[in-house]
C-alpha cells in the first residue's frame, strides 16, 4: 500500500495568511459557542469575569465531536462561497449538535427562524441557555436545527441519509461527517457501498468525511486503532479515493483541509465532466476525507493530570463541577477566553463583519439550504388514475390475482410521470414481490461492474430508478434522505424482515412527530410508504423464520399523528390505499398485502368506497339485512378475509337461519377510539358495526392481541374474540398454517358455534364435520405436499 | 495492490489423483443429494428411469448456494481427518440447507439422529421427501439440522455467530461460509471487524470463507462486481489476509482449495505459536478465503437458451415444470445422473466405503461436533451469593442507589468464578450503565492498537472478557454464538436502542422455541440475558430519540415458552432477578432497570420473596389491611414504582380514610392469564390482587396499552386504568417527563380522585393542589433546569 495520495498536496499552502486568520477566527467563534452552550446560563460574551452564577446548574451536552464538525463547516463555507456550490451538511457523530448549532447561529439562520435567539448578547444568552435545557433543545441535530435532515440520536444512518439526499440532485453536494463511533455500526459499515448506486450523470455528490477523533463514550474506536495501511485499504476497497487530513495544529490543519477540499472539488468536477460531457458510464472512484483530529479539539489539554483533549474524557462535559469549584471555574474561563471572543463579536455581541462575510448568503448557507427543509422543494406526485389498473371483479370472490401485481403497474406509471422525483426501494425483492412491471419504465440502478449476461433478464441499468441492495438499513436510509430532501418514494420488503429496520422506523416517526407538531418552519414532506409483502401466511418453503407480522405492532406504539396502517384485502383495495398513501405527507404508511394469488372481492368502485371508510359491512357476505345479527364475523388482511368469508359461506349453507354480519377492516386504526388516533372510530360507529352485545369473531392478519390492544375501550370488547398468528408454524401449506393458528375457515365456524347461544346443542353434526375437515386437510397436506384443490381453488359461492 | 497472495500457491498440486477422485466423488454425492431433496419424491437412487410420479408435486427449495457449501465441507473434512481438527461449520448463504444436509447424511449423523432417514434407499427417499415438505424441514439450516447453530433464515449474522462460538474455545476452528448476498447486510459488513476482539492465545479461530457465487435472488451481488483490487483491499482493510480460490473447473478447484487450506492451516498454526508459545500480544492478520464459484455450480449450464449455472436463475429451483414436461424431466434425469450415483452408493443405497472413509469420525464430524449442540458442553455457572451485594435497606424508600451498580459487582464475581465460560456484552456502555465493577476482574478485550494513554482509565486489555463495540448487531451475534456453543453471557444496552436488534431477538426466540419444543436431541443452552438500562424515564439530555420502552412489547409477541420480562423496582430485586436469570435455560430474559440513583424499597429478604411471586401486595404501602380496598394502586418498573408510591403517600396523608392497596409487578407475564404464559396468573390470583370491581390505577414503565394487551381477559380489566409512556418527551427533567406522560405522583392522585366514587365532591381542594403542583413544578424545571429538591430528593414517609 502506497503513501496517502494527498500526503504531498496537503502540505502545500491553500490559504493566504489573512484568509487563514479569518477562517480560524470563524472556527474559534464556533467553538466558543459550543462551550457556551454547554456551560453558560449568563454572561455569554464574558464581558465580565466569569462567576459561579453564570454557569448552568446542571451541565449537560457533548463537547467531544463538536470542534471537528465546525471545522468542516468553516472550510465548506469557503468553497461554497468561492464556487457558488449547493451543499448540505450531515452530522453523523453522536451528540454533535453544538458543532452545527454554532455555525447556524453565526450564519444568522438561527436568529431568522427563532427571533428571540437574536444576533446580540441577549440572543446569545438565550441561545446558550436553551441547549440541553428542560423544555428546549437537545444535543442531537434534531428537527429544530435548521440545515439538518439527520438527527443522529441513534447512530448509523448518516451516510445512507446522505446518499438518499444526493439521488436525483445532480448539482448538490452532501457533505457527510461520519463519526468513528458510528462507523462501527452495521448500517454505516455497509452504507459505504452506496457508491455503487450513484450515477454521476444524474445524481449529486456525497462527500464522506470520516472524522477519526479516536473515541466513543468510553472506548477507542476501531478505525482509529488500525494501521494507516489497513485504513486506506478499507476505503479503497469500499471504492473510494481517500484523502487524509490528520493533525492537531490549528494553522497546519486549516491549510491541509483547504488544500484537500480544493483537490477534491477538482476530482468531483472531473468525474462530472467524464459522466456528463464525455458520457462515461463507468463507476468513478469518488473522493472522501479521513479527518483525524483530537476528540475535544481545542479544549483543555489536561485536567488534574488526566489527558482531556484527544481522549474519551472529552466526550461529554470535560469537567463538571464548576459552580462549586473555583479552580474549575477558572479553567472554564481560560478555556473560553482562549477563543478570544472580544475579537470575534462586536460590542452588541454580533459576529464582526469580516467574519460574517465568510458565510455564504441566503439559501447557499448550509443552515438554510432548501434541500434540508425538503418540504419546500416538494412537488406533488403526478399520479396516474389508479382505476386504470383495477382488476375486473365481475363477481366477488371468484377471480384470482396476485394482489401486488396491479400495484406494480400503478407504480410503473407513477414512476414514468415522475422520473426525477420518485424512486422504489426494496431488498432484492421487486420481482419477488410481483412489482416487476416497474422495470418497463425504469430498471434497477447498478453502477458496479456489468456482464454480458446481464442483458438477459438482469433488469440492470446505469440510469435505473429502482433501488435494490440486500440491506434494509441502507434502503431505508436512502428513502429517508430522499423524502426529507423533498422527494417521494416507496419501500417494499418481506414482512418478517421489516423488523430489521424497526429502530429506523421509530426514529423516523419521532422525527416526523416533532417536525409536524412542534417545528412550524419545516414544510411537509412526503409520507414514507412501506409495503410489507411476502407475508406470514404464505411462507410455504421459507418456514418459521419468515413468519412475523409484528412490524405493525411497532407502528401502533408511535405517535398517532404520524402512523397509519392499512391491510387491503385484495388488489383493488390495495390500489386505492396506495394511491391515497402516495398523496399523504408527514406520516408513515404501512401497507400489508401479500404477493401471491388471492381471491378478489371488490370492484374498484367498491374499493374506493370501502377504503374511504376504512372499515365497513360487506353486505353480500352478510345476511342480517340491517337487523341485529346473531354474530359478527370480521376480518382484517387478505388471507384472513378469505378464510373468514369461506367460514361464512359454510355457515350460510349449513345454518341458513343464522344471522351473520360480515365486517372488513382496511384501516387498522379504525379499531381504536377516535380519541386515541385521528383515524379512530367513534363509539357510535364502532357499536353500529360490532353491536354492543353480540359475539364478534375477528380474523386478523397479525398477532391477535394487537386488536385487543387497540379496541379494549369499546363497549363490546368483552365479546370480541380475535384469531391471528400465534407463532405456530414451520414448513406448511397455506391451509395447514392457517389451521395451526386457528384462522382457517373450519376453526372459525367452530368459533361461531361456540359463541352463539341459540345454536348450542343443534350443531353437533356441523362441528364434527369441521373437525373432520381439519384432520382430513392436514393429512392430505402431509401426503401430497399441497392443499386439496377444493380448498386451494375455493371460490366464494355468493 | 499486488497479485493475490496465493495466486501461485493455489496452482500447485495438493491432492494425489486418487485423493482428487475421491473428494470429487464425495462432493458429487452431496450435489446429488441436494438435487434429490429439491426434486424427488421417490426413486431416490435412480435405479429405474425417472418418471413424472417420482417428482414432487410442488418444487420448493434452493439449489444455488448448495454446491459451494458442500465443496467447502468436503475439503474441510480432508484436513479435519488428517490433522484431527476440531471444526464447526457455519452456513451463511440463505437457503443453504441442502448443502449442509447432504454432508450430514453422508456422514451418518442424520441417520443416527433420525433413524427413519436411514443410510439406504428407503431412508434416502424419506430424506428427500421431507425437504421443504409440509410438516417437515425447510431450506434453512434450522435447529433440526445436526451441526448447525446458525439457521440463516434472516441474513447477516453468520460471521458474528462464528466469532461468538470461537471465543474461549482455543482449539476450535469455526469455518464460516459467508454468502455474498448476506455480505451486503449491515450486520455482516461490520462483523468482519470482530477480528479486533479475538485473542489468539485464548480464543479459537474463525475462518471466513466468502463465497462469491455472484447473485442474490434476482440481482448480482456487490462484492462479486467490484474489481479484484478493490475486493482484496477491502479485506486487507478489514484486517485479513485474503486467499483467492476462483474458478469452475472441478478438478482445478479441488486442487486450489486443498492447497489453500493447507497454507491457511499453516498460517493459523503460526499465529497460535506466536501467541501461545512466543507470547506475542499483537493482533495477527487472520487468513480468510474468497471462494469465487458459479451459482448453482455443477448444475445445468443452460436451459431454453438462458444461462443457469453461474446465474441468478440457479437461486431456487432451476427449472420447475417437471411432472408435466418430459423434456424437463429428461434434463433433470441427465443432471442427476451426471453425478454418477451408481458409483457413489452401493446396492442398498449406502455410501460406498471408500467415500465413507473420507468423513472424520464421531464428534469430529462437523455434523456431530458437540460445540454445535452446545448444551451438551454447558456447565452451570458458579454463581456467588447475590445476598452479598445487597443494598442495606433499613427503611424502605429512603436510601438512594444506582440500581445497576450492585448488579455490576455481582457480575464481577460471577465473571471471576467463570473465567472461561462467561462474558458480558454491551455497546460501549458498561461504565455508562454503572456496571464498571466488572473491570476489577476483567477489562474490555481490545486487540486493535493500544496507546500509552490507555493505561489511564482505558480499562482495555488483550485478555479482557468484557465485549464492547458500537454495534448491537455484532454483540448480539457474538452472544448468540457463545450461548449456542454452550457458554453463558449477559448483554446490556440502552433501552431505546435494543430495537436495533429486534429482528435478532425474534430469530433467536424462534430458534429456541423450535429447539426446546421440537428438537429433542438438542441439549438446553443458557438463557440469553438482556438488560435494558438507561431507560426512557431518565433521558434528561438525550431527549426524544432515546425514549422507547417498546422492546418488551416485541418480547410479548414471541412464544411464551421462551420469553420472560422482568422489571425489578430497585437494586435488590434486580439482584434477585439477575441471579435467577443466570440459572435459566432455553429462554430469553429481558430485564428492565435504570442506571440512575433511585429509592430502594426492598430488603434483600423481601426481594427474594417478592421476586419469587413475581407480583404482590406491598403491605407497608397499603392501608387496606386485607380488607377490600377502595382503589388498587399498582406499579411495574423503577420510576413507575417511585411515582406510584409518592402518590399513595399524598393520598394517605390527605385522605387517611381512603383504603388503598399497593401492588407491585416484577414479572411482567404475571399480568397474563396462566393459560397464555407459564408465568401467568390464575383468575383467582389476579382477582385476589386486583379485586373484581374496584378501580385499579396501574403505573407502568412502558407503553400503557401493553398491559391491556396482556390482561384483557381478566375480570376486572374494565376497571384497569394504565398510565405509561405515550411518546411525549424531549429534553425534560425526570418529573417533567413523568408529568407529560401522566405517570407522575400528582396525576396519579388525580386519577384516583376521578375513579373512586365515594371521594367525588369531597376532594376539590386536593385536586386543585395537584394541578398547582404540576404547574409549579414545570415552571421550576423550565427556570432552573432541574427538578425541585422536594421532588428530586423525595423519600417515602411510611
Amino acid at each position: 500500500m502506497g503513501k496517502h495520495p494527498t500526503a504531498d498536496a496537503s502540505q502545500q499552502t491553500a490559504l493566504g495568511s489573512d484568509e487563514l486568520q479569518l477562517i480560524d477566527a470563524w472556527w474559534r467563534a464556533c467553538n466558543y459557542l459550543s462551550v457556551g452552550m454547554i456551560y453558560l446560563l449568563d454572561n455569554p460574551l464574558l464581558r465580565e469575569p466569569l462567576k459561579a452564577e453564570h454557569v448552568k446548574y446542571r451541565l449537560l451536552g457533548h463537547w467531544g465531536a463538536s470542534p471537528a464538525l465546525s471545522f468542516v463547516w468553516a472550510h465548506l463555507n469557503r468553497v461554497i462561497k468561492r464556487d457558488d456550490l449547493d451543499v448540505i451538511y450531515m452530522a453523523g457523530p453522536g451528540h454533535g449538535a453544538p458543532g452545527v448549532l454554532g455555525p447556524a447561529y453565526l450564519e444568522g439562520t438561527y436568529s431568522e427562524i427563532y427571533p428571540d435567539k437574536s444576533e446580540d448578547a441577549e440572543g446569545m444568552q438565550k441561545f446558550f441557555k436553551q441547549f440541553s435545557f428542560p423544555g428546549h433543545i437537545g444535543s442531537h441535530v434534531t428537527p429544530e436545527t435548521p440545515g439538518s435532515i439527520h438527527e443522529g440520536g441513534e447512530l448509523g444512518y448518516s451516510l445512507s441519509h446522505a446518499y438518499g439526499a444526493a439521488l436525483d440532485n445532480p448539482d448538490l453536494i452532501v457533505a457527510c461527517v461520519v463519526g468513528d463511533g458510528e462507523a462501527e455500526t452495521g448500517p454505516l459499515a455497509t452504507a459505504w457501498h452506496s457508491n455503487k448506486f450513484i450515477n454521476p450523470a444524474r445524481d449529486g455528490t456525497v462527500l464522506p468525511i470520516l472524522n477519526l477523533n479516536g473515541y466513543k463514550i468510553a472506548n477507542p474506536t476501531i478505525l482509529s486503532r488500525i494501521s494507516s495501511e489497513e485504513l486506506e485499504a478499507l476505503f479503497v476497497g469500499y471504492g473510494y479515493k481517500p484523502y487524509f487530513v490528520e493533525g492537531s495544529d490549528h494553522a497546519e490543519m486549516h491549510q491541509k483541509m483547504a488544500r484537500t477540499l480544493d483537490v477534491i472539488l477538482a476530482d468531483i468536477r472531473a468525474i462530472h465532466e467524464q459522466a456528463r460531457v464525455n458520457g462515461s458510464t463507468e463507476r468513478p472512484r469518488w473522493p472522501m476525507i479521513v479527518l483525524r483530529t483530537p476528540k475535544g479539539w481545542s479544549g483543555p489539554k489536561e485536567i488534574n493530570g488526566h489527558k482531556v483533549e484527544g481522549s474519551w474524557r472529552s466526550h461529554q462535559v470535560p469537567f463538571a463541577d464548576v459552580r462549586n469549584n473555583s479552580a474549575n471555574l477558572e479553567v472554564l474561563e481560560q478555556w473560553m477566553r482562549s477563543y478570544r471572543p472580544d475579537e470575534l463579536f462586536d460590542a452588541d455581541g454580533r459576529l464582526i463583519p469580516e467574519l460574517k462575510a465568510l458565510s455564504p448568503e441566503g439559501a447557499r448557507r448550509m443552515s438554510a439550504n432548501l434541500h434540508a427543509n425538503g418540504g419546500v422543494l416538494r412537488r406533488e406526485l403526478k399520479l396516474p388514475d389508479f382505476r386504470a389498473y383495477a382488476v375486473d371483479v365481475h363477481h366477488a370472490g371468484q377471480v384470482l390475482q396476485e394482489n401486488t401485481r396491479p400495484l406494480g403497474e400503478f407504480l410503473r406509471d407513477t414512476m414514468r410521470a415522475n422520473m426525477s422525483t420518485f424512486r422504489v426501494f426494496g431488498p432484492d425483492e421487486t420481482a419477488s414481490n410481483r412489482l416487476q412491471s416497474i422495470y418497463e419504465v425504469s430498471k434497477k440502478v447498478w453502477m458496479a461492474d456489468m456482464l454480458p449476461e446481464d442483458e438477459d433478464g438482469g433488469e440492470l441499468a446505469r440510469d435505473g430508478r429502482v433501488m435494490e441492495m440486500l440491506s434494509e438499513h441502507t434502503l431505508m436510509g436512502w428513502l429517508e434522505g430522499y423524502l426529507l430532501s423533498g422527494r417521494h418514494g416507496f419501500f417494499h420488503t418481506y414482512e418478517a424482515f421489516a423488523h430489521v429496520v424497526d429502530s429506523m422506523f421509530n426514529q423516523h416517526a419521532k422525527w416526523l412527530d416533532i417536525s409536524r407538531n412542534h417545528v412550524r418552519w419545516r414544510a411537509s414532506v412526503a409520507a414514507e410508504n412501506i409495503l410489507l409483502s411476502s407475508t406470514v401466511w404464505r411462507q410455504d418453503h421459507n418456514g418459521f423464520s419468515h413468519q412475523d407480522p409484528g412490524f405493525i405492532d411497532l407502528a401502533t406504539n408511535k405517535s398517532p399523528s404520524v402512523t397509519r396502517v392499512y391491510l387491503p384485502p385484495d388488489a383493488n383495495t390495495l390500489l386505492v390505499v396506495a394511491d391515497h398513501c402516495l398523496r399523504t405527507t408527514d406520516c408513515i404508511n404501512v401497507i400489508v398485502a401479500d404477493k401471491q394469488k388471492h381471491l378478489q372481492f371488490t370492484t374498484i368502485d367498491e374499493a374506493v368506497v370501502h377504503c374511504a371508510k376504512g372499515i365497513g359491512v360487506w353486505r353480500r357476505a352478510s345476511n342480517d339485512e340491517d337487523d341485529e345479527p346473531d354474530v359478527v364475523m370480521a376480518s382484517c388482511g387478505d388471507v384472513a378475509t378469505q378464510e373468514a368469508l369461506a367460514a361464512t359461506a359454510i355457515l350460510r349453507e349449513r345454518l341458513p337461519e343464522l344471522k351473520l354480519r360480515f365486517v372488513n377492516v382496511v384501516d387498522l386504526f379504525r379499531m381504536q377510539p377516535a380519541s386515541e388516533h385521528p383515524h379512530g372510530s367513534t363509539e357510535r360507529e364502532f357499536d353500529s358495526l360490532f353491536t354492543t352485545d353480540k359475539p364478534v369473531i375477528f380474523n386478523f392478519h397479525g398477532y391477535p392481541w394487537l386488536i385487543h390492544k387497540l379496541a379494549y375501550r369499546f363497549r363490546n370488547h368483552e365479546n370480541l374474540h380475535v384469531r391471528g398468528y400465534k407463532e405456530k408454524g414451520n414448513i406448511n401449506t397455506p391451509l395447514e398454517l392457517a389451521i395451526l393458528n386457528q384462522v382457517d375457515r373450519f376453526n372459525l365456524v367452530i368459533d361461531v358455534l361456540d359463541r352463539v347461544p341459540r345454536l348450542q346443542g343443534r350443531t353437533a353434526h356441523l362441528r364434527e364435520d369441521m373437525k373432520n375437515a381439519i384432520i382430513g386437510n392436514l393429512n392430505y397436506a402431509h401426503t401430497h405436499g399441497t392443499d386439496r384443490a377444493e380448498v386451494a381453488d375455493w371460490v366464494w359461492p355468493f
